[in-house]
């Protein structure tokens, strides 16, 4: 249920390459992931024993660095730097804006703290919390929208990463049934064509214990 | 007073760039500042009636990637993707992380306040925000220290783009009087160092009406 490790899952997943996971509670402020990550956020990505590379931005950035630039017109990043430019706007928009004003309380107060022990922050949900957090999602679903309808992918003409941020972070609430998909008719079709990608089936068939996802959520046809 | 349009400012400066800058004051929302970057953050770079370009990690990004690479052993930038990751680390740790613990809070309630009308939320300052970004302010500092007394520059041997932002956001504080650099004399050393730069000169030179800085502020043996 983290939207950036999501993010990063589907980027890798693009370029073929397999990653293994390993789940991390940031709250519980393990020694060791501290000592890899003084920021204590996810994910981190690891490679052959080298430094972690810690971020979803960042992980992002060192996969186009060491996998797009050798995939050529399949790159998830364009070229001219003005259009990175929009790319790396919408996959920060995804990554940190949403998060904080979005996703975070809703997978914290629906989720998590059912998890977390009661030192750790767990117990019963803030209402107020989640309330907020769905008038805030209210907006950004429907700056979604205006980009799909504007656009034939969010950041251009084509596929690019920030298709891939905005799509993990919008299958998260849509796992918790939070999205009203008939209110933006043009967001639902964008994120029925990435629902659709190859990459994209191994979260579909995840499961949190104790939360069943909605009913229409691994539908490629919703 | 905007830490990260002082990274902005210093990056161009190193690259013998001129900025024409335009004051914002993001508390305002002006609709053609939000037309522009519904984020409503700063800074905001626009090149040649381009389109406009947005954010400090972002605007840095192209600033390396349209006047960096030109720069050959200038580049404030390294190459190998694994030594990006950790320039991008401490950037982002410095514009985003640093801002959102400390900064802001400081800024806000020390100068910003000042100027903002009452609907805005301007008045009188907020004694415990000021004193929860104090704490925070010990930690990063300490950090700092740490980088320099592990590094020659905060990410690696060489000076990066990590650094410009580092003392960009140091700058402010120091500004208020709000370093206490004897404690930590590796991280003065190394501030000391970015601050004799001749991309340095203009933001040392330049005051807050009402709000004089520290003895010390301009100081280059401080």
């Amino acid at each position: 249920m983290s939207a950036t490790s999501r993010y990063i899952r589907l980027l890798a997943g693009e370029y073929g390459e397999k990653l293994d996971l390993v789940e991390e509670k940031p709250w519980e402020r393990r020694r060791e992931f501290l000592a890899m990550n003084p920021a204590a956020t996810l994910p981190v990505l690891i490679e052959d024993d080298g430094p972690p590379i810690v971020g979803g931005v960042i992980v992002g950035e060192y996969i186009d660095e060491t996998r797009g630039v050798f995939s050529r017109d399949k790159r998830l990043m364009p070229e001219k730097p003005i259009e990175r430019a929009e790319v790396r706007r919408l996959t920060e928009w995804f990554v940190e804006k949403f998060d904080q004003e979005v996703t975070r309380y809703l997978v914290r107060e629906r989720i998590f703290k059912l998890e977390m022990s009661k030192e750790d922050g767990g117990g019963s949900p803030d209402a107020s919390a989640i309330r907020a957090a769905r008038t805030n999602s209210r907006h950004h679903l429907r700056y979604v929208g205006w980009l799909a309808e504007n656009r034939n992918w969010l950041a251009g003409s084509r596929m690019s990463q920030a298709d891939l941020a905005a799509a993990a972070a919008l299958s998260v609430l849509d796992y918790l049934g939070e999205i009203p998909w008939e209110n933006e008719p043009a967001a639902k079709e964008w994120y029925s064509r990435i629902k659709s990608r190859p990459s994209f089936r191994p979260l579909l068939s995840e499961k949190v214990r104790g939360v069943p996802p909605v009913r229409h959520y691994a539908d490629l046809d919703f």
